[in-house]
């Protein structure tokens, strides 16, 4: 049983993240998408809208569950008993930093491996800073996240 | 007739955005230098004084235009029907922030293409923070700035 | 009256070339794609099949000219009196290599400047040498090079 | 049931690769280390002699198994009903070439995704051609290649 | 007598930090570490503090001074009679901004040069702001700081 | 006493190079130029004769050595007594290179470190291929060698 657990903020959910959840959910028997407080950033969408965002993006896709994550990460991982961490890597900005957290991670847990995916070519500029910062200029960002919470990001900048 | 965009948020004006100007004033029929809002950062200089700036050290480049610009850049663009943005390339760091910028903007709107220039060698470090930095410190900034602004700088700090 | 030089060694052209001549041929009056003689490697094809390769392949574009060049990338310009070098920018290691390359060429010919294109996504990965890899195992080539020069590729390795 | 294929020319196997081969294995059911033929180079070690010094150094992994491999990788990988394949990322320049070469087998066979592991921080500067390199200056390379090897690859220098 | 500068924040020093300072601290007659302002940042430790922390962790090593610098480092360098900046590399986005660093001080006071140390693989992935989020959640923090100081750490999160 | 080893094939020296030597002289008691045999590329000048320009370009700087070195960097140094490597750095893709040179270096030798300078911005994009290539074509070299060796290179082309 290999139970792996993909992290990060999705604030908002892009399709760059459904990609990459879509791709680990084949490859992990189950797969914990995570939702991470962020602490230095006050966030567009609270926690429960960011869980429940994810929750109907990935409604399809059999094998994944989305909890909210506070604490260590590697905390969280060993109370679900997740024996891998996920990561897409766009850039290599991206690499680095995903580099000195992976080591870092394995520091703390030895027992907690990290996988990486590559991003997709198409999605391999998207981040969900820019799909916040198009729409709070009222820019179309259809072609950047799932069509399904098109309008709750839209909402917030009204 | 090639009409391009300089976007940038010249807080202040640096001798290596003066050198990407005249470069990409030679390249386009036009080239509007369009100052831009910086949504998560108080400016040093407001927008009015950042405009005026540009004016003054662009005022012997004849085909060269300094307008405020908010909202999204490709819009921006559309109005003033340029067909071209222009960037300048420094670091890696820079230019992986850039490609992303310009696979956007290109989905955002497909008429519109980005063309890079890389800064000359011995403008290669400069920045516009670096500057604010040094002159905060009361140190020397007439290797990187054009002389014309330099006491407007030193002003903001006294 | 802008006059560009897009050169490189067209090994044979891949779909990624083509996308960088088409946004260089609009950007510039005249487009000269120069096709190099490469010193330290034995080429597939020949310099007279590279020329006839991309003259087919860029057949409808009107104001490009296929030309052969040896000697100096700047003696070239000069000859064909271009104001500006077109490159295509891939990825950080491209990057790096392109930047020492514009900034050698413009101290051999201060006239002559570089402007740069960021690859389309979806060709971002693609190469020559990739090509001629997978042609040699007889992989499937249709993604990456025009359709009118497939056949001329297989026949290379049959 | 996964199945994971991860490729390489192992000339020879060094720690580096073999700490890739043990937690690849952990994530998938079938680990198949595909030795490849390189083209362009002369190998130290033939193939024969490449895929007998894997299978010793991995004899006590159970669910690992040693292959040559001709040909397209993505077809080895269809013929042995792998799903994944599994590449090690030291740095940034390995980095651009792999991501480059996941999108090429994606495209070539959607039905084969890439994972990656990053090597272990001690590991992170080993190859396989520094190896060869302080071997043949007589270099002591046991913190480098695993024991069992040792002797084969100085015996190709005497 | 080459008296070198190793400046920093050190918010706290890490084991990364202690490494580099022995090694200069080898290269050079007298280093002194120099604790910067950070005027972006409100700091975990007071000035004060991260001084303390430092002398303590560097009481064993003989020709090491630890001295608080507020204003512009090349300037602190010049009333200290030193010819040297000291930094250490971890990794690409590091080193394109001490790039950067390097030339700006050079180009502020010609007579001071930098020198780099590459950090031991094994803290190639520390950092303090690293440090400050594991001991935020309570984790353990004893593989990425010196011993002396765990304690004064934690006490800053009860 | 610091005595340090500045490497390199050197084939031919180049304004950068010597940039670097001038400051490493300036930190060290002692510096030792060493020249390299390169195993894989026929050079275009021999060992002897790289020693014979180095030492000609090098003739007014009082405490440094121009050696040849064959066999193992830190079998050299250990000869040599020097303590420290010295490393110039211009680019990323160097960065890395050599990041994994000064590890595997430690690795062998841990009592020899190794330091870096980056080089100056105006000679940031040269090597000693460029040099070459430029020469080949009866370029302008003059801006990139010492003035005493450009004779030497021509001669090489005629």
């Amino acid at each position: 049983m290999k139970r792996g657990i993909y992290p990060g903020s999705f604030d908002p959910v892009t399709l760059g993240h459904l990609d990459i959840i879509r791709r680990a959910a084949h490859l992990m028997d189950e797969l914990i998408v995570g939702v991470l407080v962020n602490k230095s950033k006050a966030p567009l969408f609270s926690m429960e809208e960011r869980v429940e965002l994810l929750k109907r993006a990935t409604s399809d896709i059999k094998n994944v569950k989305v909890m909210a994550s506070d604490g260590l990460l590697v905390d969280f991982a060993t109370e679900q008993k997740a024996d891998f961490l996920v990561r897409g890597l766009r850039a290599v900005t991206d690499f680095e930093y995903e580099i000195s957290l992976a080591h870092t991670n394995h520091k703390l847990q030895p027992n907690i491996d990290t996988v990486f995916f590559t991003t997709t070519a198409e999605y391999s500029y998207l981040s969900s800073s820019l799909v916040r910062e198009i729409a709070s200029y009222g820019g179309d960002i259809s072609a950047f996240v799932p069509k399904c919470i098109i309008d709750d990001i839209y909402a917030k900048y009204r």
